[in-house]
């Protein structure tokens, strides 16, 4: 199996296909000094990206949503015949714009952290191969959810999950800054919490886990508004949580600390400066 | 003290004030047999409009957020020379907008929900002659927070309560519709339900809750929408949380019994036919 590209969570995914006895190939060209680290640590097969494309009868692709398609344009060009599976958080006719590149094209979906304990990650797969790729993970840590032989499902429970929770998390950072913009953070802080809405140390604990997430989860939301347009749900919700996001970008390296809302607060404020 | 209009929260205002020794003229011309039903349980004082405008020192407006401006216009053009009160869920620069065509204004914002119980609903105000107004809730259900002399923050302040729950909700309801439209449905609310996250009982509760006052809700989350933009923080949150209540406008009269998610769903969906 070739791996494309052991993030934190690539590498957990990765782990879990090794411990069923396949061997994970992974391509160091142009990878961070941390992936690599994590691939050696997993003992993956540092391979070359034209040997790994010939020699993988599967190749997973788990990478950021604005990643995905280049990626899957790069495995399609080298002659890749086996099953390509995506398990990114991209948009049930994104992934079907991608499968249409491939023989073999099994979808998927994340919902969870990085999957190194049992019951905390589950990968929704879907596509009428789904049930050899799900094999790969039989008593693994990721739990599979089969959603059956349609391409695009499993990337539509995805979108439905992370729609709450990313878009609930941007919705609570462009409030706090708001309030702040405006000069009633306190009194809205206050309010919330007479009335038993615990938001404040919400909007925290998003501004610590989303914030240097952001310059990923600016392309995600992009494609959740495709997806909820494409049902004929309308768009705008999306949009805005990722240009939300995309303010956060910078913030990125921030991984030795944790980020506070405050930091959030102005960063929204002052990429988005008041009239 | 005259009212416009006793709707359900505005005779509670009303009653309010009344309970202070203050007479509450009401205006019945164009109003429905329920507003009336309630100004007369209430003994608010039922005269002509000019009338009231005359006798009035104070002029309270409790109206759907799109009403504002136009009761708004209707007072200020009868030559209404005292303090005119808007308490509605309209934007800080709305607010500023009316406070023109006034010498004396005070803004306003509600949070809550009718105010017949003590503890329940907070009336926040701002303006040079916040006091005046907030002295007439002396004693009353209704809770005071004076935010001071500047017109805006007491909108700012509403907005910013309303923009999580109305907001958030909204979301709710546009992503059970989605699920629904690709058929995860079953499997999201299984998922939130093994993560801890009572998502599908707080959806049946938005349904229930604010299905019947989507007709009135499209026009607030404009207002918010147009706040944050004002404040230099984006736009399309709140626009597309406005369409979505708007489907849900056929609703208005649904009183007599419970709206449920199934109900929503089958709105948003319907009227955003699926492509």
């Amino acid at each position: 199996m070739m791996l494309l590209h052991p993030g934190a969570m690539g590498a957990s995914i990765g782990s879990a296909i090794a411990g069923n006895g396949h061997s994970v190939l992974w391509v160091p060209d142009g990878r961070s000094d941390a992936t690599t680290l994590r691939a050696t640590d997993a003992r993956f097969e540092e391979v070359g990206f034209l040997d790994a494309a010939s020699r993988a009868e599967v190749v997973v692709s788990v990478v950021p949503p604005g990643a995905a398609m280049s990626v899957a344009t790069e495995v399609a060009d080298s002659g890749f015949d086996g099953i390509y599976a995506d398990f990114n958080a991209i948009a049930p006719h994104s992934a079907t714009q991608i499968s249409e590149a491939f023989s073999h094209y099994v979808d998927g979906g994340i919902v969870g952290p990085p999957a190194w304990e049992i019951g905390t990650t589950r990968l929704a797969l879907s596509g009428p191969r789904a049930k050899e790729i799900e094999s790969l993970f039989a008593d693994s840590p990721v739990e599979v959810i089969n959603l059956g032989s349609e391409i695009g499902k499993a990337s539509a429970f995805k979108i439905g999950f992370a729609a709450w929770t990313k878009g609930s998390g941007s919705l609570l950072l462009l409030i706090c800054a708001y309030a702040r913009s405006v000069g009633v953070e306190k009194e809205l802080f206050q309010e919330w919490e007479r009335r038993g809405m615990p938001l404040e140390a919400q909007s925290e604990s998003v501004a610590q886990q989303m914030g240097p997430k952001g310059w990923r989860f600016g392309d995600e939301m992009r494609e959740i508004s495709g997806a909820l347009e494409a049902a004929g749900l309308g768009n705008g919700f999306f949009d805005h949580a990722g240009e939300t996001f995309d303010r956060l970008a910078h913030r990125k390296n921030v991984t030795d600390r944790r980020l506070t809302l405050e930091e959030v607060t102005q960063d929204l404020l002052q990429v988005f400066p008041k009239t």
